[in-house]
């Protein structure tokens, strides 16, 4: 485990996305809420959050840390579902994971929700988007890199 | 949460696969294990294990199934780390999100341990592979979808 | 711990019973679903499985148990929210535990999506309502036990 | 989850009541200490300790806290058993739903230590006693609300 | 992980033990129960019990298991405290870590509650006394190898 | 819980040992790396780490602690593997249960993977080999005290 014991406190933040890809026929089934399960996009913005507060479970050498912000937001698309967190702390080491793992149990939750339509769904475009905070500097991913989303066509309650 | 109180317990499998995207360079950092976290590839394989194991609590609707097998096999591209993973219990609903929980932590925790070389790394192709037992009977993908591999140069030490 | 070993595995279920007491306005507010948070009920349901899945973890005492159904319902009425949970496993020793875990995770649940509203909120009435199963026989509680739900206006979605 | 990235770090303390309702007969042999599982005044405790220290694991949107203190203080009254919870952290948020949780853990160990004797036991007046610190300002409960605690006869062991 | 999968499901028990080397003076305080912690035996207890049921989460490579029994009992002798576990399963594998983790947890915990009076306590003989069931046959400890126990002065309450 | 509320935060750092006793035949065999559920020492590593994040769940009365460093440090001895773990947090209570979780989780650990090759290996020694910070002072354990050690044979790759 990285010895961060000397860092300072500072605000940081990561932004990391996640993409579901799936057919228009699974994607209308799952707008129109058939879904036994309950809605697959709030279950999984729950899932989202739930598991980045436990991020230093899943990933062995990382860090627990005091999290005050994480948002979890799942947009429907043309071919798919967009999955985008956002993770906030004030820590002596970034919150990248955090994001990601977020980004990760969100979109896993879309596929166990969905798995019964098709389990051939694919989840693609699992990556840190930016981060700012640490020493290290402030990361932002090259945008052009984005190529499965097409026009998003349902846009999810306001941010929370 | 789906019941299945009446279904039969039957034996269970799933492979899935995910394949994390990186350059040379920090193939080739990684490779000479001067990581200062341990040798991802290990470390990677252990987290794995351990999610497959927590299923439920990462994926809310989930049933919490008494694993007999897990299996976490990485091997590194000449493009990156493809993750396989295997998952076997004797149970009354698949093992499909355990395998591909597995699947995502160890793809993470790639991430984590290479993550200061390039932050950029993506993770993609997190997919079902296969599924065996059950009454919706067996699901195999078409391998020709498998596209970011290219040929292997290091095959890890023999299945566990 | 007791010792269920010589036990024989029958098939339980046990139904549980929390209510959440609120006032006409914040019924009102969170009926309107401007909770920043999110649906409270859907979260309620997702944080009753959740929890059920866990029990042994919260209860020192209880087994782990292979539960094969969790039901979380909760029913908005004139002065509160009720809570009623299932749960179903065919196992060694009886699931009230976790149907009553469930149900009060799902009651807390609710307390802290609208406890910017209104912190005096009281949860009452957790109790078992019914169990099958094993060898202590059935139980069902007198339903003329149930004070304070006043008729209910709005059913939630059917059974998940 | 609410963005508490702003706020200022402030000591936060919050007290948390619940009521296990039970009969003189299951009063009498939970205090011979008849119970094969052990004393379940003392096991109730750990339970609630230890819940506390989970509560953002049980409650979706609650965020992870640093609690440097958990009190629960379990009392033998004439008609059951009154929980009483104190936490304390200094914190961005306030700790209501740790002292909430960990009442509510108690009280079904106590109704699990005690449901071979009669499992019609309910748990009731689960509520927010007082909290102290943020900016929405200190709060406490009106009293005269405590309706069914009667005169207690046993005290427990001093405060720990 | 050891692919159990093919084996069959007996029962399965294991015993371990573990010794908390402690002196004369600590372990007079531990008796009067001035700990301002609570009993530590029963507080050890608790924890031992717990910690056997996630024995899967502390050992990456152990399989869950549906234990349907656990016992932990702690014993004052002349120089410290002996802890003696036993775990039973109808499993594929064994239940030796189960009985091993449950000894360890509470052996610390312990610790943990006189560490106030004596940092130095040693916690020794961890190790497992027999085993039951499964392929590999019986294991029986040869009991001469107990060293460091004395007569023992306070025989705790009977089994639970 | 021991109320930490009115302590100062400061830097606190434990050292905790665990001796894992072992023949030279299971030495040999360990070493050769034939062991099929990967390397041993490496796991016990993962273990330690991981295990030391989540002591307060192990650990009943366990403050939840930021922690900034864990390192766990297995070395093969000539009749063993000695385990040394150093944990390190800016806290208001000390760390030295983590430490001493972390070297108990590792050592369980050499023995689940060597379990199958003798199940009589014995854990001793598992204590607190020094602790800073706080207000009740540095320890630091007497050395002669280490008993079971030989001349160590294999020096793990340097410190992580």
């Amino acid at each position: 485990m990285v010895d961060v014991t000397a860092k300072s406190v500072t605000q940081r933040s990561a932004v990391a996305h996640a993409f579901v890809k799936m057919s228009p026929r699974v994607l209308a089934a799952m707008r129109k809420l058939e879904n036994p399960k309950g809605d697959p996009l709030e279950v999984a913005r729950i899932a989202g959050i739930s598991a980045a507060k436990r991020t230093s479970e899943w990933i062995p050498l990382c860090h627990p840390l005091p999290l005050t912000h994480i948002d979890v937001h799942p947009t429907v698309c043309k071919n798919g579902v967009e999955i985008r967190t956002q993770v906030t702390a004030a820590a002596q080491t970034g919150v990248e994971m955090e994001a990601l793992v977020a980004a990760a149990a969100a979109a896993l939750t879309v596929y166990d929700m969905c798995k019964a339509l098709d389990k051939g769904i694919e989840i693609a475009e699992l990556y840190l988007v930016e981060k700012t905070g640490g020493k290290s500097g402030d990361f932002r991913r090259d945008d052009r890199r984005h190529k499965n989303r097409k026009d998003q066509v349902t846009k999810r309650s306001p941010k929370r």
